[in-house]
């Protein structure tokens, strides 16, 4: 933990999907690019088993809110509740701490 | 998002596994079993592709530093950084509002 670390937001995505996903793998890595070029976007992790978790980082909640707005991301979202997703849950969090552990930098 | 929403605490735990993870799966299935058990759990998600995501849910911070210091949990801690982890990054988060779609409970 850092004594000058300046808190930011993270954004959790949890889902879980239909059996068809047709169209689904191409909208998100359009989404995914579009969402690196918002302002405030600070990165993004992905994974998915059962439940897909996807955690966006942002340097303000008004960056939050002008990404939710975005147009071709209300288009996004809009098909993913048509079609890919049977259930999702958006969780708005602000970071508080954060400390790392690199195998590479200790013995 | 509900008017009388009570923030709560995320921890936000993203990582790569080294090649070889030999006792990795055990463990993990004895933590969560005992994550369940801690005062003020209230969720886990998790998945792993080329990273890891585990986001556990906790009705205070001092609940998520009593899970951090639970005795088990710290050979789990260590155990990891010498066999397991060769990353990781750990984000402790407020949950400040949070929203939920389920297309069974719309049209």
């Amino acid at each position: 933990m850092k004594k000058d670390f300046k808190p930011y937001y993270a954004v959790i995505f949890t889902s879980t999907q239909n059996e068809d996903i047709d169209g689904y793998s191409e909208m998100s890595e359009k989404i995914e690019i579009l969402a690196k070029q918002q302002t405030g976007f600070l990165g993004m992790d992905s994974a998915r088993n059962t439940i897909g978790i996807t955690v966006s980082y942002w340097e303000t909640l008004e960056a939050i809110k002008n990404w939710k707005q975005q147009s071709e991301h209300l288009q996004a979202q809009q098909k993913g509740r048509q079609d890919w997703y049977s259930w999702y849950n958006v969780r708005i969090c602000k970071v508080e701490r954060e400390y790392e552990f690199n195998s590479k930098k200790t013995s």
